[in-house]
């Protein structure tokens, strides 16, 4: 065993060790220290000359629980090679993958020809690249100068990675929400409207990045979200429509790759932001999709001129991706409905469905005008009246809420929303007017709280924009599994004075 | 203990993990996993209430070995903590780095306020970025959009973030090579030159990033490099000069980091190269620097433009940090000397300071180069005609080699550089010219021979560009610990066609 040559060999072990999605391969110290030091980038072989060889790329540390032989892998590690009993290994040091030479052009400003995003998507699809090697990539294809040309070839990589669903026969619409607007889940209603109408709406969606919640968490408190491609088609086929978890169909595994580290970073950049979207979409099978911008001073998108670039850098790699492709620019001031958080939303979802009296107005209204729009662009409705006028014909009759119910079923059963064990209220302490709310700080307040790890934690507003209130009366609900995350949460609350922006002049009772 | 709060305590216990500079906490799994999952920064801290607390910013990794209790560290954290027999930590949930947000701003191209290079760095320094916050920071202020002022905030911030040490009575020179050019190691010579002649060059330097030796290392083989600041003063109060490691100074911690992040990426951006070389010099005390750009097609520096960009840069931030800089541009087309590697090169220096005859004449003749440039620079010679006069007599009257043995003995002993264990040399295997070399293949093929870790590893030449060779002569030796690092680069020397550029053309013996 040459320690020079960077390659050692031995049995697999598993060393019980969770580093989230790092590939982490664990070496014993001393003189079975192969000359691979800790932060080596290395390859690792199981299986070669077999039916099954595996491979994978991780980091070496040093070390290994109880001084123990052979090869010591991290949790994530071991069930990506999937070993069988006493199978071996062999561990070789690596150069960088080629395609960082890409990455670095980039760094330095430099355009890149289409070849290279399709190389540097391939070794992030393959998990070439090192958590460091991902967040370069990231940050160097955040900037703004990014042309469109390269956002297309982006987005076309992003596509070949993983693989593409067809619906032969049916005309696919999707539809996506930038973001940023808490409580504004308009998809559950927005798919049973339209497959109720004999739209075909197969809808896989996201888990919360940064926000409270995610579709796939809202959908997931009602019915069973992960499945893989062939649950999800005989769900389409049946109902015309679906929510579920894009993350169990493996498209674009580079995709999720990249979200992570963007997450990571806390960076949401436009081009990463249109390639992601628009990859997922025609990944979906969709033909037309509906873009939903919220604009506001608190939400993702804060200006009409951000919500421009966007619009524009859609419609062009849209268009280059053969995708056709409708943007609503709508208000992002305020939250919509009560809820954040998955349970929450939920319930302001069946709410709608069921046409309950104190279902929220403005999350059925913005439901109906998404829904209208995804309608026009089926071809089957011409004008916006009439596709309004069916799309809440559909809420008013019933057949949208049946549907969304045979969706659930078809999914794997419906079943209620969860209800937090702890609740606490936060009051007014003054009479004063509400103008409104810093949409990011909900957000934050609804993580705090336990969202979306807990699905049943949350806030839920018991005022909206113009009401007025008194001392003691009720402003909001922070929802926890525990007081411990309601107190983190009350914490939060107390010291973020814009987080309910009240005015105390306008308040006086008159 | 509630897990939603993010917070746990316990006594500390050293996981026996070495995970290299990256700080982890090793978590126990199952109850008293206290929702803090995988991949959670955290911050930890001991000793709190005491005379002495201390903390860290980590990276949390779920599973303990042998499932015990308790709090687990890596190796590089627990000597950061430091902690006495069975004390306790408190590690709880962290939020990114405020300053991330201006990294975030660099992503999307925007320019920088000056206190924001400052915050970033601050946070560096204290090891507050995991390793990809600060693979982002790299990656976006890699962009050659970055303005001289951001660069010049940049070195203010790196010069700030660590100490600085002042020669009073002394007008202290200093020199830096942009590398990339094998074998051109002029510094330990020009130090002695001018040491000898009453200039004072406390010269600190760095170990290799990307290259087969850095001058530290190539030093290492003849005298002790690693010293602290006090130690460091002695030698250059007595001798006027000292070559050590920088490292062992405490300079810039920030810029350690930013450069280990930048050679995991292997990015070299004019920014990151100015802020850091400058940002060291005005450390170290200098009140003058002269740098050399060795420009040539294989060379770091590819063309002239690249390297004006280099020298204007170089200018405008040197005069905002209050430094003279002088910079030379030279020739980088071939290689220098015979030697790569630390302790090859050593013999290169150690034969040109003794006036040997097979010394190699273009080490000589740039180090006289370089050394009447940092004479000029001094003002105690006005002409360059008496500048090198006066280098050339330091070397061939023994004055400059004299000087050097005082050196290395005040920096601790001379010794003799090692020599490899095994030793293959690459034959011709037709007539032909020696054009040149390819000088990163070179750099690359000494690395894979075992330099710079194994300091009497890399590659020797045998012939010039210039040479005429028969088939047998030998064109270079590989120098190794081990046969297995001499088949490594052996193998790689045999696929690359370029690594020797030979013209059998031109070869036939006439």
């Amino acid at each position: 065993m040459d320690g020079t040559k960077g390659e050692v060999a031995g049995p697999l072990q598993r060393e019980g060790i969770d580093s989230g999605d790092e590939f982490i391969v664990f070496l014993p110290d001393g003189d079975g220290s192969p000359g691979l030091p800790a932060r080596t980038r290395v390859r690792i072989c199981v299986g070669q000359g077999t039916a099954c060889p595996r491979e994978a790329y991780a980091t070496v540390y040093v070390g290994r629980c109880g001084g123990a032989a052979g090869i010591g892998v991290s949790e994530s590690l071991w069930h990506a090679l999937a070993p069988r009993a006493g199978e071996w290994a062999m561990v070789k040091r690596t150069p960088p993958p080629a395609s960082m030479a890409w990455v670095r052009a980039t760094m330095h400003g430099h355009a890149l020809p289409p070849e290279a995003m399709r190389e540097v998507v391939r070794d992030i699809a393959a998990r070439r690249y090192s958590p460091i090697e991902t967040a370069a990539f990231v940050a160097a294809s955040a900037h703004g100068n990014l042309a469109s040309r390269e956002v297309a070839a982006l987005t076309h990589a992003l596509i070949e990675s993983g693989f593409r669903l067809a619906w032969p026969g049916r005309h696919a619409i999707d539809k996506h929400c930038i973001g940023g607007l808490p409580g504004n889940r308009t998809t559950p209603i927005v798919v049973a409207i339209a497959a109720s109408l004999g739209i075909t709406m197969p809808k896989a969606s996201s888990r919360a990045i940064t926000s409270a919640a995610g579709t796939a968490d809202v959908m997931e408190t009602m019915a069973p979200v992960v499945m893989d491609a062939a649950r999800m088609r005989r769900v389409v086929e049946q109902e015309n429509g679906c929510v579920v978890w894009s993350g169990g169909l493996g498209f674009a595994p580079a995709d999720d790759r990249l979200i992570r580290a963007q997450r990571e970073l806390d960076v949401n950049a436009p081009a990463h932001i249109v390639a992601s979207v628009l990859a997922k979409k025609v990944a979906c099978g969709a033909s037309s999709v509906l873009i939903d911008i919220p604009v506001g001073p608190t939400a993702k998108v804060r200006t009409r001129e951000e919500a421009e670039v966007l619009v524009d850098l859609f419609a062009q790699v849209a268009d280059d991706v053969g995708l056709a492709v409708r943007t609503l620019v709508t208000d992002g001031t305020h939250p919509v409905g009560c809820g954040i958080g998955p349970a929450l939303e939920a319930r302001d979802v069946l709410a709608v469905l069921h046409g309950d009296a104190e279902a929220p107005t403005d999350l059925r209204e913005r439901s109906v005008q998404v829904a209208a729009a995804v309608l026009m662009l089926s071809g089957r409705y011409t004008s916006e009246i009439a596709a309004r006028e069916a799309a809440n014909h559909a809420l008013t009759s019933g057949m949208a809420r049946a549907r969304f119910e045979g969706i659930c079923l078809a999914q794997g059963g419906m079943r209620e929303p969860p209800r937090a064990r702890c609740v606490q209220v936060v009051h007014a302490t003054s009479n004063a007017l509400v103008r409104g709310f810093d949409c990011r700080m909900l957000a934050r307040l609804a993580r705090l709280a336990g969202a979306p790890e807990f699905p049943e934690a949350g806030v839920r507003l018991r005022v909206r924009p113009g009401d007025r209130v008194e001392p003691g009366q009720p402003l909001l609900e922070l929802h926890g599994p525990s007081m411990g995350s309601i107190e983190s949460a009350a914490g939060y609350a107390a010291v973020q004075s814009d987080l309910v922006r009240l005015d105390h002049k306008e308040g006086a009772v008159v």
